[in-house]
């Protein structure tokens, strides 16, 4: 059993607040254990300038922490200045976790701004924004799609994400806490598809390495917490959205 | 009657949630209307550079809105790599407000840093941002206190912010929603303290002036809905913590 | 009386040069005391993207000190790569005050840039900025009128600032130089327009608070200095100019 | 066959040339068919400020191109006054990497600078900059232990990187040029031990996703390239120093 | 003659009105025709960091132009938060020119803050600010010297600057005004010494070469302008501190 | 002799190598000593801003050092995040002189991007930037010209650069290495048309001055090295290239 109680393969709690803020075209809560983020889809209604004209859609992301997410204080982004790497990589993750199961075509000449903001931090808050953003992503173009502004709901499967690692002791576990991330040899963050294909696979040895079999391992381990959030996200999404979401999935 | 039913003289719904966060020595999420800011309160044990030595503390505040926190998303102060002149001067009035009300000596050589995050804006943010961090600033306070790294409660009084304006009909209403706001002929920010003593009085016509009648009247205006906040303060502080204020205040 | 031999109501020697630089369309060197300001007016025949196909004009201020204004050399806002939270909060303020003495449809798709730049500083840099660039502003608008590309004047009134301050014995003075300012317990910097309007109403407690009596006392002190500078201006500004100003008031 | 006529399991024509510059402690120009990236290792006697006083020495790495590396020019980084987020992922990607097979303790408290400067691109420029590094390193660390500055070479084992994906038509191919990175589905990056150990393994399908089994195939493809490649970095590293990582490795 | 009436060798009216500011240890406004700089001399009792512990003292120069001290205002450098190359290059030039007639041993580990602030442009800025930049160090050791803080003047000889240029009719001219500047073929700065050595000497052909007869007749040009501005000196320094130096350039 | 054996005026050895990269017009890798600067030129079918609609094209230069180019590794500019003067001051020399030895009008409205990147740093770099930025730029015209898309080579003279200067035991010596530059009293850079005039000459005394007669003995020795760089250059442009520049020339 793990330090707080869990087995290797169980998720912390999750829970997915919808339509959590008033302004945005979709907004979600979502907490993971001590881990919340608020995710919000924004749309506006043009491209970048390096896709115009290419009659399809983009979706960017960007993510930031609040001062006090973390247990020590850390210095806002917006008072050093820059923004720091570790923020952007997890920033362009989400944005191309999210493309790949968006058919741009069929979103139209629109921008979807993803804001992943985390409120309060205890591990895994990339793949927690991954899983609650595509929440709000799915709101924000049932919107566009209700209005009929776009004929079908450009999205062709769930994604979710979470977090697996290999402890001290060499245990494989999934959805690490803060504790667990600080002190694992491996991590590694696994973005699925409903349909059970990866979009995204990132595995780290920090001063450590990983086998063939544990890798192994660590996928099997992924998948089955993913089963799970795909259920999390079915219910945040609605009986109607999750069946088009379904429909599109077996185009 | 104001367009969203209010008397001139009414609050828009208040409700400060304490300990909001599981992180900072002191937090709240305030409620005003569908204005909604996070207050946290953090101690360091040390000061800036420029206090070193001097066996005073200092209060610091930082003021951000997420993107999607108002109708149309704004750019992230960190993407621009600069602070906008309206936040630095937001964060600036903070901390300035909330040092009237604490004895920088009694406080040791500590820093508190007030974060004020908008998570959803509907005007007032800065007034919101002020009382709600008083109260999270009092909860970091009393978390020394009890912990004996302080002798006594280093806060003189109550302190809560609002806003008054004259709308284009020349009537004077206590605080201003957004519509409101954009539209008013004049906006002022009072910050009182528990005492009735003013802290800050920021009264500005935008492309219009204010007689020295019509000011009266916003400052009566003012009083009567700060003597309501420091209500919500006290229940958000509890009996013995607002006891220990109230006595303070007296001294 | 003061320190300097004022009494608490006496402004400090003020002197406006007009014409002071060669190439803005208006241009003062304004002297309150030790402080020094020049203040020019720029015509641009253009006006900020938010404010295109309005027909109206816009008014922005920029607020700057030579290194060695100050007593200790200050670090160059340049140098640092960004504008202080202070530099901001002025050239807000500046650019407000006037514009509420403007008729911004009368003055057409124009921007008007103000200038402040304090070459020696000794307190009360805002408020002098204020008077002199009223008088650099009029200036230039008259060569506009003089020159017929506006049909009338597009100034509503005379517009001056001054502080007022009380002091650590309590005293309430007028015009603080740097060695009160630095002492005084409460801060306020009063805009006002020839009418005796307010625009501005900015009082601070710094570590210390002011009740409603000590406010009517800070105004009546305010009022009768700024009476005293609207003659100065109208001095700087000739007796046509300065008539055409008072007309445009009684309309 | 591939389009520029290699066979799928084909790497492009690799070339080490090491002691490329004369100042770095260690340095290679390693090409890569058309990918030409400069290598140096530079040795600091001193940590960054959150490793000190731990024993431990630090990795740490930076990567650019020169703007003409690319068939359009690019914008100096400089000159747009910050790094990209492309930027900062590769070179955290190269330090951590290179971290992976160094034993910090025993290189002391001493920092390795690695830079990657690339000075013609055509794909796969940060896997020929791990590469490239791991000899760069190599070599400034064999110079510390010939000085007698440390007491073993500090490296655990050989660390090579390269490319794998899928093309548009499902095959499987390693060591992606340009082209073939630009159109592919799947691209993967993997680092590697001597040993066959996983260091990272970053899997992305840009608008794709990519199956169980078809990871199974890219990492066998990955694996067969990098046992090449390690035989690229023996003939750099020369044998005696290769002699000296091999030993190391069976510890 | 030229077209504002002058002969080739003619410099503008030239005055140096030295104290021109209150705080700085030396100060002077220098006017030459239209060109009017505010130069400062800051001493700081402290080195910058790559010379401390060298028992010698540093000479560092800043240059900047208020917005509207040219026809067309120019942005603000802070405002652009960055310092144009043109800027660096001339206050990098002005540095080194003082450092030239300067004993830094002599003056101790201390920092002299130039601060150049040109107040209007008309042409040739950056050698009206050497030539006034001399006259406010001298004022400033002299300071020193008089407080007993150094035991000799460290200057070791007078410094001036001039430009002359070859005009598009191939006229050789001395002290360009803006107008001349624009539309010259070849410029030339000269910072000589009072005994008629070089100490900087930049010429340039912009998009135009000039012969080596040419640059003989320029630098006989500059050598007269240059006698007369070190008569202006002189005067600005007084009988006393002229013959200090006078002295210092004989030993 | 000098310390490194070379007589006075004996240049280091010179090697152009051409078309070093594959991607921009032209390129070449210029080794001067141990001075390795690669320039490249690229062509852009527009020109900036300030110069459009004048039928006449832009001659614009970056130059940067790779972090360990120098015997201690320099900090990149891109996470200095601002280029420093010296770097400015560099480019803006590189760029004004090519701009001298070029029609604009004749090559359109073109801009012609020069990028210096200094591999290797031993004194120099700016000089050998110069003369191995004109091969490259030149090898770029060419293409135009081969192409038709210009109808005349729009080069109107060789340009090459050299440094002399005085050292300590006040021997004239050319073409310095770092070691000679670092101790030398006097350093001028000259750059020259292969007609013999000059474009640009910059010297500067660094704490020291020099004569009249120094002067002429400077430049003495810069045109003997000159004329030898003016041979290194036609044999890296080639023989039909060379004699479109001499006929151009005699024009």
């Amino acid at each position: 059993m793990r330090y707080d109680g869990r087995e290797p393969q169980q998720l912390r709690p999750v829970h997915i607040e919808v339509d959590y803020l008033k302004h945005p075209e979709g907004s979600v809560l979502i907490t993971v254990g001590d881990t919340k983020v608020i995710c919000s889809a924004s749309i506006e209604d043009k491209v970048p300038p390096f896709m115009r004209g290419q009659g399809k859609g983009w979706i960017t992301a960007e993510y930031s922490m609040l001062p006090r997410a973390t247990e020590t204080r850390n210095i806002r982004e917006s008072s050093k200045g820059k923004v720091t790497g570790r923020t952007m990589e997890i920033q362009r993750l989400i944005g191309r976790a999210l493309r790949a199961v968006v058919n741009l075509e069929a979103m139209g000449e629109r921008t979807v701004w993803i804001d992943c903001d985390v409120i309060q931090a205890d591990g895994g808050t990339r793949t927690a924004s991954i899983t609650g953003a595509f929440v709000a992503m799915a709101h924000a173009f049932n919107k566009l799609y209700k209005n009929k502004k776009i004929k079908t709901l450009p999205i062709t499967d769930f994604l979710a994400a979470t977090s697996v690692g290999i402890l001290k002791d060499g245990k494989v576990v999934v959805d690490l806490n803060y504790v667990e991330d600080s002190a694992a040899q491996v991590d590694m963050n696994v973005v699925m598809t409903g349909n059970g294909e990866f979009v995204e696979l990132q595995g780290t040895g920090e001063e450590a390495t990983f086998s063939y079999n544990q890798l192994q391992e660590l996928l099997k381990g992924a998948q089955e917490g993913l089963v799970e959030l795909f259920d999390y996200q079915k219910q945040a999404l609605g009986e109607e959205l999750s069946g088009l979401i379904t429909n599109a999935k077996k185009r």
